[in-house]
């Protein structure tokens, strides 16, 4: 592309940084759909993403039966309260949050590392775990792509990962790491959820940058 | 916010697409140099991202020091023939590739997740790997920042990082996961490169998703 063409514009640039700072991690939802042609372009924007020596190493599963999502929500259920428990003096204070919305978001849908992914050595060999860090990279745009298209997006990650592929059938090998919940929303938090609720108060940036 | 305040129009929407189809994984750089400025909007672009149950596990290291810059670079070098050597049969082919530019970018940044992660429960009690996947986001977020920016960044994980991180110093438990090559480019590759180069050619979409 031409040097003129590739450049972003001041509104172009200012429309980024907005969806990077107004993207929420979503778990009340208003019900209703995602049109499909929205959900492919979704879909589109997370395989846009980089991967670790191209290796491409997301699958998505769109749970469409309604049995499946009730025990996908029951999988969740069990973990929230194992989680509670091993919080310990937290635990009660946990369980006042709101921290999923597998049964009333519009899409559901589990994102998993494939299954064939030793063979990829390319900037694995001494971080293997960079096949992760790809599919959380297609996650992201998911999120910022969903919320572009004004719809709520939360990850959740509260399940027990063989138990999640065993409900989904996943073929063997592969790893589910996202729960996501998608879809309307009346509205978005002004600030995170864990930050309005007092859950955590995250440090200033400045603490969390060095120079050496 | 308001409900019409809080929706994104469809230039917007349309500058979101566009920078998460035009970012690419970055190996030439032009020199130059990044303001200041521009450098905190892009930290602070990461800082906004989605972290598991708020933990805010990425630390960034700039590296300022040329000779710290050039002990980088080796360790980089070193991983580049090791990982040439376990690629038996495609090891040549991926010696002409360039795989990095560490020595030649204007800005050399290291992503670390944070040593204290043990104390955090909340969406990592079985999938504590969440961590890694925040980091990741946060990673994605300056990356399509720096698109929107006309700047160039590249992933390289090419590196031991126990030995990146003696090198750098970093807090016990810290652990590298990205050295980040950041700055002013050329030209932005049409596709990428490893797609250009012949590397890999990703599935289609449609296969990497089901419905169940």
């Amino acid at each position: 592309m031409t040097e003129a063409r590739s450049r972003f514009d001041d509104a172009e640039r200012a429309a980024v940084y907005r969806v990077i700072d107004e993207r929420r991690d979503m778990r009340h939802f208003a019900g209703g759909a995602v049109e499909p042609t929205v959900l492919r372009r979704l879909l589109q924007a997370a395989n846009a993403a980089p991967s670790v020596g191209l290796m491409v190493p997301w699958r998505f599963v769109r749970v469409v039966d309604p049995a499946r999502r009730e025990s996908i929500a029951r999988l969740v259920d069990l973990e929230r309260e194992r989680t509670a428990s091993a919080l310990d003096d937290r635990g009660a204070e946990f369980l006042r949050l709101k921290v999923e919305g597998v049964r009333d978001c519009a899409e559901l849908l589990v994102v998993a590392i494939t299954g064939d992914r030793e063979r990829h050595v390319f900037g694995r060999r001494t971080m293997p775990h960079m096949d992760l860090a790809s599919v959380a990279c297609a996650i992201q745009n998911l999120w910022l792509a969903a919320r572009a298209e004004n719809l709520g997006m939360g990850w959740v990650s509260l399940f027990e990962p063989d138990e999640l592929a065993a409900l989904l059938d996943l073929p063997a090998g592969d790893e589910p790491v996202a729960v996501l919940c998608l879809g309307p929303v009346d509205r978005f938090y002004e600030r995170p959820m864990l930050l309005e609720q007092g859950w955590a108060e995250p440090p200033p940036l400045e603490e969390l940058v060095d120079e050496r």
